[in-house]
């Protein structure tokens, strides 16, 4: 059957196998996390990178370029040429790099991960030091490759793999802004909630939790948020994530008989992960326009999920009923105690365990050592002194000597994921944008989450953003949802409406 | 790097990536039947298929039957030749269909098995023959093609597709000799249980029995037969099957509230399959040659452990206080009255439903009917009054006008898997061919198993059969492992002892 578009549709083919493909890798590597008895681990190593290889080869197919090229001058529809667009840049990736530099870091990130996983526990600074200058060496050699094709800085470049068009002049100013505000807001919020405690001390839930329960309220939560258990599933592994595919998503979770808030919050983070994958655009399912946007928007769903409604004082009244149901009634679960447990702010050293006032503090300093450090502005030494200082003066943390809680205390730089921190925040602040925006179109909104009707947050979520998948670039998808590009003064306005109101 | 087996090199390289593409395929198989939403069915299916599509591709590769000749002329070890004539069997199975045929007959059989699962509780009969009309002239194309390139009979080609090297000519050899004796066995063991049970009624197990109560039970009872749960798990499936991949075996059950004996027993069953895979020998994992060596010696290992094993009155007496201890104690759970549950005998109409006595009529009534249905002497409209016929000889049961719970009541028909039925009791009969040699080496070994003392089963099973893959053929490795070829008289005298001693 001739059609106008020959080479598109030869594309467009080429990546519905890679999608079948994804798919295989994808359930494999959730069972791996899920499911998978350790002695199958290394089988199922050699099989994924057999499949990676399969793909890899798919996508540096030397008759790829001059499709692409003649895609071009075919005469697409909007939405097919947005497809094409986003082919280009998975093109442009997967061919920017030599197969040997490809493999000197991973045979670098393996051997730098491996140690630190025993390094980090024994706070071994010098000896992680060892693995990690080959790592940031090959990381510079990469930026340095894509930075000339791309004409982008070296850190853009990097961070284009997680969030494409972003650039350190948008963040610098993002996170500039911020950085002025941030500490003292903290200081503010420390002070009042001090004062709260002293007038009515926090009442923390006894346990322990039995793992059913806990497993029955994520459940139930999960419905609540509309979660479409039809398509996908809730298990356990050590890391929580979001896998799976668009059309089948495995979300996981781990739990603490001890604790049941952290896992009963990482399932509601999930959740905004997993709702945005199975809304997804099913009339293209398969070619990359589908595929969600960018790390910092994936991340915006998870936390207007866990943040922006799950920490939201009217969600917190339908909660506590079903933490009641869940674990029999206790003087913690009342809707206002869990409230303030919810919202407890406490600058700490570990960013995962952060809060979501101090949590951009986190995100901040490490920014501003791995730009410089990619860009070569500064070197591993000089990590220590700067993390120390940066610590002291956004969070009034000591952390000398301190590396395990530390610089190395997160698996992203061993594993040379440089440019991809900003995410975190940049998706907290589209996270408030999107809730501003939505109260400007419906007023009524925090009495609707109030009343338990979230019907409205979802339905904005899925036009504007879940529906919307690559189609177009994240400035524009913000400004078409929201009216503006990316706006910090959103999240700055929602702290202290919430911390500080 | 240049060998002295370049074309052999190359074939073995070829059969490792199938072997990981295969990992990801039965993975993803797995999961599908013990996890999978029911939207993410249409997406898994494509995947599948698309997996399916690159096997079938790599196996009909044009450079594969030059290289297999070349590797004919190398100076290739013994068991390098023996993979090699494994690999040109999987050559020949991959390239002897024509793509339409085998496309045709994907459709028919679809087609065919959808509406059975509706036509079959309906007893529609009239309506199946019209699918299955269809899917019976397929598979004698099917068969004639096969048998023109291979020279066998048409159903011995089909056969072999499961059971290398049998032939009807030995199959009505063996299941002629059954037949004279087995439907009089099954009178003599109904009189004597009849008298049995005027004596001493039979005390059933009362029930409900909780869930988690019995998949401990069953954990331990696989632990006892020795499966490594470090490289397998069990799970919960609508129909129980041994899936997964050597190094990572994946079994399924399923549990009823009202009877715990069903899933205990056909977890004994699958532990017999698993570990057969989980001891196939690692060294050439991947190839051909190590693979478990067929289905009817898969069989052989799951009813050595279900029949051979778990109802041997020594046995019994180990599984009775993990019974106790998972349910309580009852009158029932006393051995003997458990292992008189477990040996109770009872013709009727369905295959799967049948004890170890009377399951082998199923069987030749089945071979009885498809192989003249395959060889073009009888048609289908000749089945009914046939199996009317036939069940009435072998196990005295009516069936006329009862489709759904005669020639309808199995999925291999509407499936196309002709050739397949013999293998159930070929490998009945192996598993008392192996316990036959056993005892003859360890005269002790009823009493072994009555204190519990397992190894020896296992050692020898791993020694004869799981270390030997398909390193021989069928018949060399009985041979080897037992001093002959199968010889239904140990299945005989098996029954013999165990239901009239």
């Amino acid at each position: 059957m001739s059609t106008a578009t020959p080479a598109y549709d030869e594309l467009s083919g080429t990546w519905t196998r890679l999608h079948h493909f994804g798919h295989l890798q994808s359930i494999a590597g959730w069972d791996q996390a899920a499911n998978m008895p350790p002695k199958g681990n290394e089988a199922r190593a050699a099989a994924l990178a057999e499949m990676a290889a399969l793909m890899h080869r798919m996508r540096t197919d030397p008759q790829l370029p001059k499709r692409l090229a003649r895609a071009e001058q075919e005469p697409l529809t909007e939405l097919q040429r947005a497809n094409l667009r986003e082919m280009q840049r998975e093109w442009r990736a997967s061919n920017a790099l030599p197969e040997s530099l490809v493999q000197r870091q991973q045979m670098a990130v393996s051997r730098c991960e491996h140690a630190w996983r025993t390094q980090r526990p024994a706070n071994d600074w010098a000896g992680f030091v060892e693995n990690f200058r080959p790592v940031l060496a090959l990381a510079r050699e990469e930026a340095a490759l894509l930075s000339a094709q791309s004409g982008l800085r070296k850190y853009d470049a990097l961070m284009d793999r997680f969030e494409p068009g972003m650039t350190c002049a948008q963040v610098d100013r993002v996170f500039g802004e911020v950085r002025q505000w941030l500490p003292g807001l903290i200081q503010q919020v420390c002070e009042k909630q001090a004062a709260e405690n002293a007038r009515q001390p926090l009442i923390v839930p006894a346990g322990p939790f039995a793992l059913t329960a806990q497993r029955g309220l994520c459940d139930q939560v999960m419905r609540l948020l509309g979660f479409d258990f039809a398509a996908g599933r809730l298990d356990v592994s050590t890391h929580p994530f979001c896998g799976g595919v668009p059309e089948d998503v495995r979300m996981t979770t781990r739990f603490r008989e001890d604790d049941f808030l952290g896992s009963l919050m990482g399932t509601i983070h999930e959740t905004g992960h997993g709702r945005y994958e199975q809304n997804l655009p099913r009339d293209l399912l398969g070619q990359p326009v589908a595929l969600a946007r960018s790390m910092a928007l994936h991340e915006s769903q998870s936390l207007s999920f866990e943040m922006q409604l799950g920490s939201h004082p009217g969600f917190v009244t339908q909660l506590a009923p079903l933490v009641r149901l869940a674990f029999g009634d206790q003087p913690a679960f009342a809707p206002q105690n869990l409230h303030r447990l919810l919202t407890r702010v406490q600058p700490g050293l570990i960013r995962v365990d952060a809060d979501e006032v101090t949590y951009p503090a986190h995100v901040i300093l490490r920014y501003e050592i791995e730009r410089p450090l990619i860009e070569g502005e500064i070197e591993v030494d000089d990590v220590p002194a700067l993390w120390d200082a940066k610590m002291k003066e956004l969070l009034g943390q000591d952390t000398r000597g301190n590396f395990k809680d530390g610089p190395m205390q997160d698996v992203h730089w061993p594993e040379s994921l440089f440019g991809y921190f900003p995410c975190y925040s940049l998706g907290a602040m589209y996270a408030a944008q999107w809730f501003a925006a939505m109260r400007r179109a419906m007023p009524d909104l925090d009495a609707r989450i109030g009343r338990g009707d979230l019907a409205a947050v979802f339905d904005w979520l899925r036009d504007n953003i879940w529906l919307q998948a690559s189609r177009w670039s994240t400035d524009d998808l913000a400004r078409r949802a929201s009216g503006e590009p990316l706006n910090p003064a959103h999240f700055k306005a929602h702290l202290e409406a919430r911390y500080l109101g």
